[in-house]
């Protein structure tokens, strides 16, 4: 998959703790292949106390053209950034960063937009659709940006925790515009339905949605990856519903990565 | 030639610079493949005054097993390892590290150990042989030392610069234990021939021999690689003599390289 490794080789280390389940080595390194440009993505194992150091020596190595950022750091990766998007600046973490062209580094935070793209790519439309999300933490963030950035006309978000619900209501104020609600897991009306709760990752966690309101008409997604399709794409899937699952949003994630790290507009649009 | 990029790919970064002329991310990580092993050598591109930061980084990430050195910082990362070989000591110079158990660098100059490796895969017998070594700056050193660790009967020193020769000449007492002689750049009566000095780089360089003195009996080797057949391992040929190029060199660095980083004895005793 990958033959053209030589001392011309730009590097895209992706930095976390643990790190050895990550797929993006061997999946960003051959879209970047696909693409014609000679750039690897290596796993670094970086624990948390370790982060500047890392990004100090990263930082100095000149062909190093950018860093993928997993757990435990898109909190601290951010401080190391000289530039960032706007969302990313509105949830404090990154993702990725890029080289900007005095070296220091531009982050943004691709999660939210890689769903979106999984969506899209297996028939959803975003654009003025009407949205319940599951999920108000970290991956339900991220989402609900990309989802209003995509031009979703209602986001309508839930989460059992009433304080993180209100966190990101307060978060999505401007970006909203009127937009964003906030109300039970009832997908009655809605275009699309969003799972960004970790219930799948365990057998015998409690659906997020009553399945019997499920309709066809309605495009269901989910963030759980490395667990096939969950009890709740499944029951989606019987209920007529188009799917999209977490492996399709780590698969999209990779056009978009290599999109911000090739600086193509779509994805870095900041 | 490398299928197997994963997140628990284990990581031999080669620092320098220039870097991009490098050959090591391709052979070692082959070579790596070919013994089984997930493992890869990525460039990373070091200016000189970044040693320090960059050493910090890769020593703080726990996946990378060991770290390639090349110029400019092969005497530089010498003050950066707890441990290393005596002959790494004796020239104050390493070309390669790997982790001690408790992840602090052993470092060792492999070098001449390759040198030697390739005269010997092409029919040389160093065990006890009479040498002619021309060339006493960073490679000739090295070679002379693997030369004397591996049996050599007796070592004869040419340089034009006079105050090289004896530099090393001290530098090998206690090995040479009297093998170590200075003399002219004449084979005559020697087993092998080594040249270590850039004669043969730049179109027009003189012989580093009079090549009518090369007679059938005698292994010529050169360090030179990247120029193919130079004209003086042309000579040797055309004399009947067996030889070795740096092409030789550097293909045999690659198993050298492995055997170290991998702990096996014969490459690491020290």
């Amino acid at each position: 998959m990958f033959d053209h490794l030589s001392g011309a080789t730009r590097l895209f280390p992706i930095i976390g703790d643990p790190i050895k389940y990550v797929e993006s080595p061997m999946r960003l390194t051959r879209t970047f292949g696909e693409r014609g440009f000679n750039g690897i993505c290596v796993p670094m194992q970086v624990p948390a106390g370790d982060l500047d150091a890392v990004m100090a020596g990263l930082t100095a190595a000149r062909n190093v053209d950018g860093i993928l950022v997993t757990m435990p750091h898109k909190f601290a990766a951010f401080a190391h950034c000289a530039a960032s998007s706007e969302r990313a600046r509105m949830l404090g973490v990154v993702s990725v960063v890029r080289r900007n062209p005095d070296g220091t580094w531009h982050g943004d935070m691709l999660d939210g937009l890689a769903f979106v793209k999984a969506q899209k790519d297996h028939g959803a439309q975003p654009q003025g659709a009407r949205v319940l999300l599951l999920g108000a933490g970290g991956a339900g963030s991220a989402i609900a940006i990309a989802m209003l950035e995509a031009g979703a006309r209602e986001l309508i978000v839930h989460d059992a925790d009433a304080a993180r619900v209100s966190t990101l209501r307060d978060l999505l104020k401007d970006l909203g515009q009127g937009r964003v609600n906030v109300g039970p897991p009832d997908p009655t009306g809605c275009d699309l339905v969003c799972n960004a709760t970790p219930l799948g990752m365990e057998d015998g966690d409690p659906l997020p949605v009553d399945p019997a309101l499920l309709t066809s008409s309605m495009f269901v997604g989910d963030v759980i990856a490395g667990h096939g399709v969950t009890p709740f794409l499944a029951a989606a899937e019987a209920a007529g519903c188009r799917t999209a699952n977490g492996g399709h949003m780590v698969e999209a994630a990779q056009d978009v990565m290599a999109d911000f790290m090739l600086q193509k507009a779509d994805a870095s649009k900041d």
